[in-house]
């Protein structure tokens, strides 16, 4: 069917879906920057979605029960601040649609959560988007079953490139969603057959249909300019217990004479020559950014379509009772329970008391047995290491099909996917995602824990085996620039914690940042409790304090972190028997260091005494903190690693590396 | 069948594979670390694959036509020792495979390229072997177009475990080279079943058959323990014009009575009387490390079984003519040809002369273009942004089925699998393989990227667009710590040129160092020639050198890299006028400057002046440039970010986040 064909056989849908493709063909003219070709080419998709299907209410973007709907091939960002504009998300005005790609403007290249209700999470890095929404689906399947189907029951819905599906970690996505059975999660595959190089057949022959088939997806193939066939392949997919695809066959730049069909429509303006032709070809006459008033009333009462339903559900939320009505308002909120302070408070009470000569690993797994019988709205999880990283406490329960009370998720060896996954569950809401690795495996999440950071959302890290301490998995599986280059991610918190409390207090101050996502970064081998006095405060909270002062003199700064804190406390007792007056400042978190005031941080770390900073990864950043904030005159020096590690036991590295309390000493007195 | 029928049926066999299994299990055992279960798994595959099919000669490991074989399930790296030590490679001793896991040994827990001959890459990291040999194939099928059938022709095996296969770049790397039709490429999936956190269906019900059959691979299904299914599947395998994917149905700790078909068997150490037990089920009567002479002598004649077929390569390779075997025997060795350095230094005297406008993206086109004829080994591609990376030259032709003498690859939206693929090209030799993606995506990458770093193997990676200059495209497409956590990874060159020239420079250089990789940082916008002045030499390579010196009493030193040094130079003209004497130190390369002596260091930045870095991304990782190596006592500050881009017209985006000519003549003002 040619165009001329379409518009008479659905004249109305065809309205309303140019209405999409005229404002990213002007939008990206008017920025001389952008995407207009995949607008153009899912448009019809996007407006049967939202004019029959999508569950949402413009006029209260945050309603908790409403779909969601996922734009993983963010280029095509017009696509979805048309429809937020067109339906009358009230932030998205026509001002911001033509300052598109603008400094200030809430419409920025790719889509970016927080700039705008109805813009749900961040997308672009390809691939995210897809893998984010499994993340909501498991959401809102873990939702509903603890809070009832009556207050919880939403789909997720994603539009995806082919950029999206050759991604590798769409490959742990597609595992994961197809193994827990997301019913309610759809996903339409934009099959236009073009990506930035040309034709998709230049790298890739993927059969994506049976793919998805052999992971454990339902799936569809449709003509994805058929409004009929669009509503019909939801219809049906809304009702499979198994996730679904639905493979739309699109023309990228539909309608563009020069350059449908072809890279030219993905990611530059059509030109204002053809964006005439092709105006013309629509059968739409009105000027630039200008949308006739009957078809802006048409998607209008689109976009209040779901008031009725909305009013509905809330009053079916007043219907619970207080108690779980507040639990449920609580979680959506992000709030932590109140009796969270307590909790940590009482373990490391009784860790100071106790002085447990453990693995921060296994003081992680201690704090979560004390928080999630506390926080009802904690998903654990690990990439397939479930008994290194310590994550699974007792009566979590596996989440799984049959079972959606249950808490923790056996991801699989998919540490991107996992990220990605957790993203989706922390922007969902009612959720608060961890999930573990191995430290160096950060490397394979990095894309992800980007987003987390950008997107400011509070996602947990449980990353172990967090130095050559690990032994003898030698120099693949022992990092040395990771924490270099996780607290190099702005808004990351890296916390290193020295024993049992610092750990507890590092669990307490992650999940209680609500718009910041933690990396715990902790050991497999054993560690001594040095917090043997019990404080209620988080000391941590500073990012660094005073672990044990200087006697007589202070001549030495030792800086540590995590397990070298140990090594800073051993070599300030030979220090001190030398009468060389020594502080040991613990770091547990850069970044909350930063974040306080110069007061604070000169009072750690006053000028004067030699600093020596001792961690068993890179120098790299540390010079921030050896050379003081104004280059004051300072002898410094750093005890470390100067590059990669080796397979060995863990004893034998930390000498062999020189990674002690004798090579501190000798620092320290070489400097003096 | 059960064992001791297997015992019946195939004696022979039988006592040959029990040899890897013994040894994998005493190994461990003795370390007290490692995997024992899918040695103990696999063997009976590895054994009919050495005896029957692998080309190898264990007297020359070197033997440039040989068959590559890659354990990308690394953690079973006593398969392949044992293999090594069994068979007859002169380093892989019996004293070795005693010390598995101890420090100083070859034997390291995951194998290491590089300890010995016969690891062909290294692996552990879930995934990356599969990926590196798709590489592997491709630089076969290169190199046969190259240089005739007669001198290469072998084939890419891989024994890879369910990890590898959920992992995502194993995705990129199958739709990869199922497009790429590497028939030559043959990867057993040790079917057990089992992963760290027990049966794999916990986190996977993919079915990879029909997975590998969608994006176009051969498939077999075979009882991964009965040699002559082994045998016949390989001998199909190699007959056919696709990849082929042999599903190998295996136990894992195959014959432990506690703990076969568990994740038990994994990785950890079976214990003495379970070993006790499985060797009497084996029939294995020797004790410990103690194989009997007439297995290792059988497996010593596997070793040399393929002598005759080397040395028949080697006469035909005598057979070529002297410039062919010269131009092969060169590209094997990794040498760059003569001319590159003529040809780069007629590149840079026309730049000074020209002094062209351009993006460093474009630069490098120019460099790569008169690279690329000189250097017949190079391999070039990008993950589907060749416009915007700029990394097709004319006639070198597309890298596909049809034209294996192609040398340029479209990867794909597959940055890691790119990455890795270019590892595998690499490390076969006789390619020198680059490629290009936006730097934000080097996260996606960055698991391979590690491992080109941990290998030191020369591969370039390409990374244009490498800041907020990018503009509209936003914070998700903007790298601000990029250039950090790249630095951050040991071994890893990080070249960030600010010009044509050097440009040209970083290229030369990442072309000669063998031993590292690069990562060529490079702009979408255009920048002036800074380096008017031709010098023959290569001003780069020493890291960091004064671009513009002080007039004057020298009162400030401004350090910059990249697109920031055109804004140093105008910051200095700024400040000259003001009297202040200011140096500009153009560091296209940090590593390469730490690698100087101290004199060279002082030379280039002394103590006394001011210093200001520029450069648009976080400071991280900049105070040690800033502070002194000694922490001389001295004013310094920086310009740049301070966290996430914005959406907007780069030269918006510059004045918005104060990186100016302005803001640094007034950063220096305010610290004198």
């Amino acid at each position: 069917m040619n165009i001329s064909e379409r518009r008479k056989a659905h004249p109305d849908h065809w309205m309303k879906a140019a209405a999409l493709r005229v404002l990213a063909m002007d939008a990206v003219q008017a920025a001389n920057s952008g995407h207009p070709g995949m607008p153009m080419g899912m448009a019809d998709v996007a407006t049967v979605l939202f004019e029959k299907h999508l569950k949402f209410d413009a006029s209260t973007p945050d309603w908790a029960d409403r779909d969601r709907f996922v734009l993983s091939a963010g280029h095509g960002s017009m696509l979805l601040y048309g429809l937020l504009y067109l339906t009358g998300y009230p932030e998205m005005t026509l001002e911001q649609i033509k300052n598109f790609r603008q400094l200030g403007s809430i419409t920025a290249g790719h889509p970016e959560y927080g700039h705008a209700p109805g813009i749900e999470t961040t997308t672009g890095p390809l691939g995210q988007g897809i893998s984010n929404a499994v993340g909501m689906a498991m959401a809102e399947a873990s939702m509903a079953a603890r809070f009832g189907r009556k207050v919880v029951d939403h789909y997720t819905y994603v539009i995806a490139g082919d950029g999206c599906l050759m991604e590798g970690i769409s490959h742990e996505a597609i595992g994961l969603a197809g193994r827990q059975k997301l019913g309610k999660l759809i996903v339409f595959w934009d099959n236009n057959g073009i990506s930035i190089d040309g034709e998709v057949s230049k790298a890739d022959v993927t059969d994506q249909i049976a793919r998805f088939k052999a992971s454990g997806w339902d799936t569809s193939s449709i003509d994805g300019h058929d409004p009929e066939a669009i509503d019909a392949a939801i219809t049906a997919a809304k009702k499979t217990r198994r996730p679904t695809l639905i493979a739309c066959k699109t023309h990228i730049g539909y309608g563009s004479p020069a350059k449908q069909d072809s890279a030219g429509a993905h990611g530059s303006p059509l030109g204002a020559e053809e964006i005439a032709k092709v105006r013309e070809i629509y059968g739409w006459s009105s000027a630039a950014f200008d949308i006739p008033s009957e078809i802006l009333k048409t998607w209008r009462t689109i976009g209040s379509r779901g008031l009725g339903a909305r009013a509905a559900w809330e009053a079916e939320l007043s219907g619970l009772s207080a108690t779980r009505r507040a639990e449920f308002e609580r979680v959506v909120s992000g709030a932590v329970p109140k009796r969270l302070s307590a909790t940590i408070k009482a373990l490391k009470k009784q860790i100071s008391e106790e002085k447990p000569n453990i693995a921060t690993r296994k003081s992680s797994e201690n704090a979560l047995a004390a928080i999630n019988p506390v926080m009802g709205e904690t998903i654990g999880g690990s990439a397939d290491l479930t008994g290194s990283n310590n994550t699974l406490t007792k009566d979590l329960g596996t989440f799984e099909p049959e079972n959606r009370k249950g808490r923790y998720v056996y991801y699989g060896i998919r540490e991107h996917g996992m990220a990605a996954a957790m993203n989706g569950l922390a922007v969902h809401g009612g959720c608060v995602p961890y999930g573990g690795t191995f430290l160096t495996f950060s490397d394979y999440a990095r894309g992800a824990m980007r987003l987390s950071a950008l997107m400011g959302i509070r996602v947990v890290y449980v990353m172990t085996h967090d130095s050559i301490g690990l032994g003898e998995d030698g120099p693949t599986h022992q990092p040395v620039e990771h924490l270099a280059a996780l607290r190099a991610i702005p808004n990351m918190h890296v916390f290193r914690p020295a024993d049992a409390v610092e750990t507890a207090e590092a669990w307490e101050l992650a999940l209680t940042m609500q718009n910041a996502p933690s990396v715990l970064s902790l050991t497999r081998q054993n560690l001594p409790t040095l917090r043997t006095e019990h404080k209620a405060n988080n000391l941590s909270a500073r990012g660094a304090y005073v672990m044990a002062e200087a006697e007589g003199k202070r001549q030495a700064i030792l800086l540590a972190t995590g397990s070298e804190v140990e090594i800073a406390m051993q070599a300030r007792e030979m220090l001190q028997a030398e009468g060389i007056g020594t502080r040991v400042v613990s770091m547990p978190c850069w970044e909350l260091f930063e974040a306080q005031d110069e007061a604070w941080r000169k009072k750690i770390l006053p000028a004067g005494p030699v600093r020596v900073a001792i961690e068993a990864g890179l120098r790299f950043g540390w010079d921030k903190w050896l050379s003081g904030e104004r280059g004051q005159d300072r002898k410094a020096g750093f005890i470390g690693m100067e590059g990669f590690g080796a397979s060995g036991p863990a004893p034998e590295l930390y000498k062999h590396f020189g990674i002690t309390p004798e090579a501190t000493v000798d620092k320290v007195k070489a400097l003096l």
